[in-house]
């Protein structure tokens, strides 16, 4: 039979939305290597490298560090899956899409999620848990969002931890859009679950979810009463597969997906975490003082705003989907459009892993500049541009020609 | 930071147990395409194309059909708990490892599974089927695994399409180790549900779970009267991203699995669906006339073994780990052990689409006599690759020097 359909050929794309991020060639290379059985000793010596890996990203010392096999998503539904059981209170911050997706799926385990509603852009306060905490005793968890990909805001964490341990509750922490862009400090901010997918800040494609529990969550498991309601998330299933001494069949891993992971994590730790925060944090300055001379304005309240996904909202004469469809189209660039309250008014610029580039930054702010000016919406060639050079020159930086 | 572990290298594996099977190169290729996002209007149309041929391998005109994130067993779990809500009776033929597995994931919805134990390595009879479907009238559903992979079990499935119908229950059928392996005949069948996984006869790497659902099927989710317990697999939520109308992000696709999976299923249907069930179906001849000079006895009922997985009991003497082992270090070549009950008893040999070639039969015997003869279980040199080769030749075929 003749081929319906022609040879695979994804046209090139500059990936500055909310992800997938931009890859490295050594992880595309990694994961089109030959395959291994999911129970081969080389397989499993490769399990353990990762484990090894994730627990410097995550910063933790736990020894349940595993990837799930799904997508970011997945890893919110494990942790929140196997916390939860029916009738437990589980206090949510919500202020964007992905604290209300953790409300559904607490309510959908038969859970009672407390929601501490918070306007979309601002944080969740930490004297809002609290009283939370005193008033609905014994809560199971407390869940937060770091890096809300809807908002662009950057929840603080550290001193929720403490709060947390005195009320005898688990600390859960959607890391999605943080791990391995900006500090996530799962031991040292007392952080009971964890989870994040591949696609944002560690540069691998989408397919898994790295994961970590502390030995409080993972005993709040091991004493679970009714069984969790997932059998394909069930941790404690997944667990003896990933430990050395068991190694039990539950089911395939997504192998190839499990040496992109190990490449994307060896990519992350020999540029060292430091430095990479450290890039991330420059070029979003950049980005966010040309995106300010376009009439840009960020959402999330200051002092509080993401270097890895910057949500930005548009001057009235701006429209939203024809640009982005300009921007793809003409420059195969793409960035993200306003989720929920946001859609059509505001935009969500990526700079993640590989995407946080000085390249990149300009490459997007000099499209941007030219189609703002056909459109007239600027009259000066040149401003973003100049805005985002001093960031980079203020840090004694060359700009490319 | 010096990388502390080194450059990915994983040793050459001849992969012949229950999965992952082979993968072309042309897959590999494929996976290792730069990203698009999953909103990107290119991507979008590789998964229409998708979707078209997946319908092809199904034989189905469903609408409904699209690739769940998450291997075989997600598939499983998606079909499940979509289809059953609290209350619901789910009739499940257990012959072996993965029906049982269907009854303790319908459980865990709160349904309540009823068990049709049936001896492994025998097939589960449509009177059993009829007898209970009239018993315990209204049914919700049928779930019966059309290739037992852990005893090689091939169930006949013509006639419980017409039984559901006639009393109102759903077919739901797990082909994960038969579709295009062999034939699986959706719409002929009357099957309403049916998933398989990407790393068996599709030779895809594991990852994703093909899926098709009836309208019939479709209608039972829309009819719901509480939420699927699973916001993941929640398929009301993921049909809303795969329909074309809609395109509603829910969660981020795994791009480059899907890039592997449009490639696999290009070879499959270039192949011929005939031809490779032919293909199969030869090889699977060729490896048991070896295996049964070699001593080894078929475990599955005969009429009813399957030509992509085959499960075979040792000879007392031969000792089943040791074996095992040297096959893959001598040789790299993996087969399976036996699950649950044959655990040590037997082995699980697939020949499954890539894996099912003349030359890796021929191997895969050559090696065992190596070892059979090292060990004194046989004397006679050559016994097992006589008795292949004369299939071969039988089908009028050259077997390669």
């Amino acid at each position: 039979m003749a081929e319906r359909f022609g040879e695979l050929a994804p046209p090139a794309r500059l990936l500055l939305g909310p992800g997938p991020s931009m890859v490295h060639p050594r992880v595309l290379r990694a994961m089109a290597s030959r395959l291994l059985g999911h129970l081969d000793p080389a397989f499993l010596r490769l399990m353990d490298e990762i484990q090894e890996m994730l627990r410097d990203v995550f910063r933790t010392g736990n020894q349940f560090t595993i990837a799930v096999s799904g997508t970011g998503s997945a890893g919110m539904e494990a942790v929140l899956v196997n916390l939860t059981e029916p009738g437990d209170r589980v206090i949510i911050g919500i202020n964007g899409v992905f604290g209300a997706r953790m409300a559904t799926i607490v309510e959908r385990c038969g859970g009672r999620p407390i929601r501490l509603e918070t306007p979309w852009g601002r944080i969740v306060e930490a004297d809002a848990v609290q009283q939370a905490l005193t008033r609905f005793y014994p809560v199971k968890a407390v869940a937060l969002v770091h890096a809300e990909t809807s908002t662009g805001v950057r929840q603080p964490l550290e001193q929720i931890g403490p709060l947390c341990q005195q009320h005898s509750a688990l600390f859960i922490v959607d890391a999605v859009t943080s791990l391995g862009g900006i500090p996530v400090e799962v031991d040292g901010w007392g952080i009971d679950a964890c989870y994040s997918g591949t696609q944002k800040c560690l540069s691998c494609p989408p397919g898994l979810a790295p994961l970590t529990l502390s030995d409080r969550a993972v005993e709040a498991i091991r004493r679970r009463t009714t069984p969790c309601q997932s059998w394909y998330l069930d941790l404690s299933l997944v667990a003896d597969y990933w430990a050395e001494s068991k190694r039990a069949y539950h089911h395939t891993a997504p192998i190839s997906m499990l040496y992109a992971l190990r490449e994307a994590l060896r990519l992350v730790l020999s540029e060292g975490l430091q430095a990479r925060f450290e890039r991330h944090g420059l070029n979003s300055i950049a980005l966010m003082a040309g995106l300010g001379a376009l009439g840009l304005t960020p959402f999330a309240e200051e002092g509080h705003r993401l270097t890895t996904l910057h949500c930005v909202t548009l001057p009235v004469q701006v429209q939203d989907a024809p640009v982005r469809a300009e921007l793809l189209q003409e420059f195969g660039i793409e960035i993200g459009g306003g989720l929920g309250v946001l859609h059509g008014k505001a935009w969500r610029i990526g700079l993640m892993g590989e995407s946080s580039t000085q390249a990149n930054v300009l490459t997007l702010l000099g499209a941007l500049e030219k189609i703002f000016l056909r459109h007239r919406w600027i009259t000066q060639p040149g401003i973003a541009l100049q805005a985002a050079s001093r960031t980079y020159f203020g840090h004694g930086q060359q700009v490319p020609v």
